[in-house]
């Protein structure tokens, strides 16, 4: 431990469920952080919206200008709690560039200005941390960008949604239906008011951006992952994937390809898949995220934890703070992941995925066939096929379903083959399409 | 990225499945690594035993004056895989005095030597670290010093250990017999020919100490863990596992313990438990480790990987190594971890922990009032019994097996209690005494 005993000033912005947490252990583990640390941390300042002295905190912290909070001389970190995109970015700008070091849990901002920020940390040679950006608790920055950086980082898939994981979980487990299913989690607290933000997979979009840059050492932003939400999954997939020997997760995809030519590109990906049972997400359920690592000498990893909420978050915008807070003790600063790759991203169309096609269909002989024609024109291979008949009100039968799982081809020969079944005039309607993940076959 | 592009010099030590694979990605993974760095790593010497030019390297790298090699003024970090403690001690603390950082695999020395080590890194300002002394691949080290510096672990428990995971995990799909599955695993080359370092528990006491150690911020060497290995459990212990809804497991457990007066100490053992199914370590199996923290913010996180074998060590290894060489680029070091708290270990009688007895008893009335009764005198409260008749050879009934699980009692009244059942007329034998893992109750 170093001797020098001059106190860290950290200032926090933002008190919401994370920055209350943060704050409270600031204050409940002074005496071990100091330890760890090897001086004391000292709260100068929070930042808020509003001042008032029912915020649980002595009001003589509070302010309501931030920039000049962030200005100040004795603050030597800044913890960003804030949430919007925009204040933040300029908070964290400003902190950089009078040479403080950041800390921050704002996974929209580091997957829009991360070149932008990380250029700006590095001018200032200062830290800029946001481990807590993915995955809450769970950490997986770190690992990826110290304890793999060594080996090569083959593809990342997580659950980094809590949100959807609690929809997708409780129709799996109940049988209901997607709009009864965000209901119940609005009414519960694990949805926000206007969910679209996670059931549209913005959020989770972010995040893959955030892992797909630090574990393939390029630079990938939200608007260069592709991206679908879970709105349009029904009662009926969940019931097919369940014979099928599957349950059905929102995954954040991020893949190396290597084509002939040793050319590598990158493939950053959201949407709703089925995933075999046996594969270690398919029972990561409710509000608990996983991340699945795969990498050439490490083979599979996996990190599973809480990865919402305001303790488990705080949990990890600590770590960050210790570990910034430590570097300022030894004069010094953490390592820099370089982003110097700059790998191209692969357009959805290229990527190799399976498919499962459900769709209602005219109950006559022929039909089967003429189905499975559409896919072989288009070397597209069927691994699976369910018909089952369909009755009406009565008791008649009004039809027939049938359910396709293909082999691996690409997403643009896949997606033309739903296309051409749609235009069929034997198919009644292509009910769903999703995804298969977790095999290679 | 530092425009400093001198090379950074790497001696490695041992050149086993570990090394093999270590020199391996130096070699082949060269322009990715120079990138990560700063710098390029240049290889400047293998340590080995003997000479030769079939280890698959050019000879000229080869040397078995290891002292000489770490000595090397062009030798900046120095990669100890060789296994004995003795030379590596010296190895080691021959590279630290020169100014050497130091990336080490080696489980034995560091739960042994951790003390004298640290201060000798700290002395030359030269980074020390170990990532894949526990559970090879799996980052366990890095979140425990770093993501989770500002949080307060209570409890780690980690399936830390293959070959006894592999033999369970047969025991438990086959019903075999322990010899037997100690056989096939020597046989698949999953247990060595002197398996005693593996089954008898010294390698995951190694293991929970090295995880003790720093996620307690204390020191706990292998000689401060409780221990007990997996050759007592027989096939009818998975039999009355399975009725309970168990596994069982060979677990590493750490655990901060509080008592009344809020005075902290810290405990670390090794002993086959039951899990119950639910549990997620109850699910890893074969070769496979996993490692679950309980952290007063996080939570409870899981990591999850292969924990041995050569390229999953060595991922680990060049995490290490990257790191250490990224500091040397960078004109500093990694943060330490200070083991300031300096709790006392607990002796294993007073750790709360659950009971699984299973015992022969005289077929009459009685008995399991009897059995009870010696529980009730020790304050241990019974949670379930089970009572099965026995029979011999001609259907003869012969005795019965009376299996008790308890409630939490100090391991001590615990073993009191056993001692006092195998005293008793009426109790034939105690066949097995097991612990319970997972559950509060």
């Amino acid at each position: 431990m170093s001797d020098r005993e001059k106190p860290i000033g950290v200032a926090v912005l933002g008190l919401g469920n994370v920055g209350s947490e943060v704050v409270r252990i600031i204050g409940e583990s002074a005496a071990d952080l100091a330890a760890r640390i090897g001086a004391p941390l000292e709260l100068r300042g929070i930042g808020v919206r509003r001042v008032a002295d029912d915020r649980g905190v002595p009001v003589e912290l509070l302010t309501d200008d931030i920039a000049a909070l962030v200005a100040r001389d004795d603050v030597d970190i800044v913890v960003e709690l804030m949430g919007p995109v925009k204040p933040a970015r300029k908070a964290i700008l400003a902190a950089l560039e009078g040479g403080k070091s950041v800390v921050t849990a704002n996974k929209a901002l580091m997957a829009q200005s991360t070149g932008e920020l990380a250029q700006a940390a590095e001018a200032a040679r200062a830290d800029l941390y946001f481990e807590a950006a993915v995955a809450g608790a769970i950490p997986v920055i770190r690992p990826l960008t110290q304890s793999l950086a060594g080996d090569t980082v083959l593809r990342v898939a997580g659950i980094v949604n809590g949100t959807t994981n609690y929809i997708l979980s409780a129709m799996n487990d109940s049988g209901a239906s997607y709009d009864s299913a965000l209901a119940d989690a609005t009414d519960l607290g694990y949805a926000e008011a206007d969910p679209t933000a996670d059931v549209e997979g913005y959020d989770a979009a972010a995040k893959a951006a955030i892992l797909a840059s630090i574990a393939f050492h390029t630079r990938v932003t939200a608007d260069d992952v592709y991206r679908e939400g879970i709105t349009k999954v029904t009662a009926a997939d969940f019931e097919s994937a369940r014979a099928l020997g599957c349950n059905i997760k929102l995954l954040a995809i991020c893949e190396r390809l290597t084509n002939d030519e040793d050319k590598q590109r990158v493939s950053a990906r959201v949407y709703p898949a089925l995933v075999p049972n046996e594969h270690p997400l398919a029972s990561v359920n409710g509000a608990f995220n996983a991340v699945v690592v795969e990498a050439e000498a490490a083979g599979r990893l996996m990190f599973y934890g809480q990865g919402a909420g305001g303790a488990p978050t705080a949990s990890a915008v600590m770590g960050d703070l210790v570990m910034a807070a430590r570097n300022r003790v030894q004069g010094g600063r953490g390592p820099r992941e370089s982003k110097y790759a700059k790998l191209p991203i692969a357009p959805i169309g290229f990527i190799p995925t399976r498919y499962y096609v459900s769709m209602n269909v005219a109950d006559r002989p022929g039909v089967l066939s003429t189905v499975s024609a559409e896919f072989g024109k288009r070397d597209v291979s069927i691994a699976e096929v369910r018909q089952e008949g369909m009755v009406d009100g009565e008791g008649q039968r009004c039809g027939a379903r049938i359910v396709v799982v293909t082999h691996r081809a690409t997403d643009a020969a896949l997606s033309e083959t739903v296309e051409a079944l749609a235009d069929l005039d034997v198919v009644q309607t292509v009910n769903s399409v999703l995804r298969l993940e977790g095999t290679t076959e």
